[in-house]
């Protein structure tokens, strides 16, 4: 990136400031997660709030208008509407509009109401009480399409597309639904075509005795494998596991470990790792920091780069061939009875369930095809907040054949429509279908990467997703990026090959 | 504190605002010294810079000035002086004079010089090279000298003063000087007679092996017993330890732990958990958080608290009376041949050496008394920098009895000076003087706290100090808190008693 402009200077050196300050923000957040005493709380919302208002400030400052402005009228900068530069004003701009938007006090009426609602949520899901819930999920919904109305552009085909656009930039609710529709219909196939068969993987090697301290050490060579640079990051324990991509050389990653299920610990690291292979590749040095070309495109594409860890080497045959020694070790003798086909097997099971969060591989785009599918509809007033239990349990039966006994279990299980976050759900499945469109393409470049992983070899991978991916920051919209690295438009066929594939050989 | 002033109002979320931003300048250093990243140092440098400047901005504000004169014209809030609000405006007044007289370029100017002299001094060190220092040092001390022009007050007798005042308000070398001095002869004359016994206690007690980990659970048991609340703290690990009052419910204290001298650690918790005990003393609730009624007196109260935790009680024979057999149990064995008697005698040692951090309770004040007076004489310019090791070396001999071989363990052996800290090492022997005059008063008030110590109740002696000294926040000066609580002058007396006591039956 080359260029003499002082107004881009100007703004890069603003933005820079109000990254910096968010950066603050975040470290905020993970030491609440992490290390901050309990009486402290009170205080932590104060220095968070502050920061936050510090931050947005800057974000919406008139100031950052006018020298985003000078430099789009700069022919030297956008001139070639391609070149980084332009790319660079072109995103600058869609979060300034976007920032400026919103009226102050809707945005803190949403935050006044959804924390209250939010509060409202966890006792109603305790009782299974959606009467208690519904006026409150009627009110955010409002608020929430008052939010889509203020941010609602041309492009944007209905109002749900206004507020997808915040998490996934540049899609839309139409796009995703003709991407979802065959998923849809060839992942109830599979599952139909799985359920009938006898044999089943056992799970017993997932529940041998495993110290949380050894299972930390074993997520953390997993994690040194992958190419996590720990100079730059670290690994903690939280409830939740997280990855925070704070701040230039900064980059943290939580997990949590389990008496039983040692491989929940090791998939929550190896999927927080992608987030965090992804931040650490990102080019956030210099005067780049705080621009859009040093973050990440999207959630979705966000999705891909933890999903493809996670699932597309954690869960592969090779990757098992290569840690099971290694895990022996670490368990110190309890998984000496097991061979890596045992836990190849065992970490690859599907079958429906209840909640979401604890989904396998195949099921979990269910889950998620259900939540968007309502949440556009009760957007749109296609669906009154009244009839959600019934039509969501009449989804989980139609699209995962099973009943769902109590609205706790059901559609009082998630948190995020209760403080407004609609539009977000199905970033989880484009980052599913993202990971295997890229997957195919990796291997046609990487024609050995099997025998790579075989001998937890990750470099080559990771070095393909930094200069393919990563380094562009947000150079190219999650679609160009897609059609550019894999020559086509997004869509479910590479997942359904890889989870096909996959499975049919397992459940064989 | 009870009023209906506007201004006030106004005046104290003024300060909240500011204290909240210093908070987080607070967790921003907690967390460089404990576990961010090492690639993280950069962007941390710009977030604290950041957040410094924002800090400075608030606290030297017009808009402040502007509330605190309209308090101050307020009689129902000046009108008793003596009252609680009227000694917050006083200070609140103090702290602004003192933040809008700096000119701008003078505190960068300071800032910048003393950052590469601090580089420099770390070679110069290294290699024992003063010469190299040398002009480093007169520059930092032509810049002290501007700060103190500056800074200077009608109430300040020399420039040294103005220093000292910022961190011990209201304190006078020549005052200190008055205590120094006849501390000086007798500290001499302990030594002197003590260095004439012919059996020296012991050391084996102190250098059995001791987990590192299990080092870390007896010193939370001991802060604990102290009354150091963790549902509003940590103990955590860094190269220097120090306690961080951070914020409301936040206060997080840092040890480390060696394989060779086990209560090195011990007594460093207890010394940060001292400080400890103070912010979390301190009313910090409310309104109250950002202003002087919130903050601790001195540096030199603050240190009392942490040397009488540390000293006072942690090396005290019922102390160990009641510790040992605990200590014994944490060690895992490796103490088992020895007794209480043993350990109270082997950390009650005295003995002259180069070191000022290594110093034992004795010669520590004379390492302090070395440094306060060449301080004091460069700032005047009684004393010319290129004579400060001659002088130095001088009065180690005459006051500690020993040679300095080099500069490196002589006059280089400080950081402080090098980054323009003068005027403030005397607050560390004012701490210990402080404590041993608070000490007999205590002792006069709870009777039988000896026996309360030997059985680890520490409440009474906790509570005491809540209530007589963190309870009051900045109130009073150290002068006159001193007077209140002892009914007289802060003197030397109190401290040789107690340890010419001490000291004399160990050497028995």
């Amino acid at each position: 990136m080359t260029h003499t402009s002082t107004s881009f200077d100007q703004l890069a050196e603003h933005l820079r400031q109000a990254a910096t300050l968010e950066s603050i923000g975040s470290l905020l957040n993970w030491d609440q997660e992490t290390y901050m005493p309990a009486a402290a709380a009170a205080c932590r919302a104060d220095q968070a709030a502050l920061v936050s208002a510090l931050t947005h400030e800057r974000m919406a400052a008139p100031r950052l208008g006018e020298l985003l402005s000078a430099c789009e009228r700069d022919p030297s900068l956008t001139g070639d509407p391609h070149s980084p530069i332009a790319r660079n004003l072109r995103e600058i701009r869609r979060d300034y509009d976007r920032d400026t938007k919103l009226p102050t006090e809707l945005v803190a009426e949403l935050a006044r109401v959804g924390s209250q609602a939010q509060e409202v949520w966890k006792d109603a899901r305790a009782k299974s009480d959606f009467a208690m819930f519904r006026p409150w999920l009627e009110k955010m919904l409002k608020l929430s399409a008052q939010k889509a109305q203020c941010l609602r552009t041309s492009s944007h085909g209905e109002l749900y597309d206004a507020l997808l656009d915040l998490y996934e930039p540049g899609a839309t609710a139409a796009q995703i639904e003709s991407v979802f529709t065959p998923l849809a219909e060839r992942l109830g196939g599979l599952l139909r075509e799985l359920g009938s068969r006898s044999r089943h993987p056992s799970s017993a090697v997932l529940n041998v005795p495993f110290d949380h301290a050894r299972q930390h050490d074993l997520g953390q060579f997993v994690l040194r494998a992958m190419g996590f640079d720990f100079d730059a990051g670290r690994l903690d324990v939280t409830t939740h596991p997280f990855c925070s991509g704070m701040a230039p050389g900064d980059t943290r990653l939580t997990t949590r470990y389990k008496d039983q299920g040692w491989t929940n610990a090791l998939y929550s690291s190896m999927h927080e790792g992608g987030h965090g292979l992804y931040e650490q590749g990102l080019p956030k040095l210099g005067q780049a920091f705080g621009t859009p070309l040093s973050q990440a495109i999207s959630l979705g594409i966000h999705e891909s780069q933890s999903r493809m860890w996670e699932n597309f080497v954690g869960r592969s045959r090779e990757f098992w061939s290569w840690l099971m020694p290694h895990a022996q070790k670490f368990a110190g003798g309890s998984l000496s009875g097991f061979s890596a086909e045992d836990a190849y097997k065992a970490v690859n099971q599907a079958k429906p369930s209840l909640i979401r969060v604890d989904a396998d591989e195949a099921t979990y785009n269910l889950h998620v095809l259900v939540r968007f599918r309502l949440e556009r509809a009760l957007l749109k007033g296609d669906l009154a907040v009244k009839d959600l239990p019934g039509e969501w349990n009449a989804a989980y039966k139609k699209h995962l054949g099973i009943d769902v006994p109590s609205d706790k279990v059901g559609c009082l299980q998630d948190v995020h429509w209760s403080f407004g976050l609609i539009g977000y759900f199905p970033t989880y499945t484009l980052g599913n279908l993202y990971a295997a469109q890229f997957w195919e393409t990796i291997n046609s470049d990487i024609p050995n990467l099997s025998s790579l992983i075989e001998r937890g070899e990750f470099g080559p991978l990771k070095s393909w997703l930094n200069q393919k991916i990563h380094a562009h920051g947000r150079r190219f919209l999650a679609s160009e990026l897609c059609q550019d690295i894999t020559g086509k438009p997004l869509s479910a066929d590479p997942f359904m090959r890889y989870l096909e594939g996959k499975l049919r050989a397992v459940y064989r």
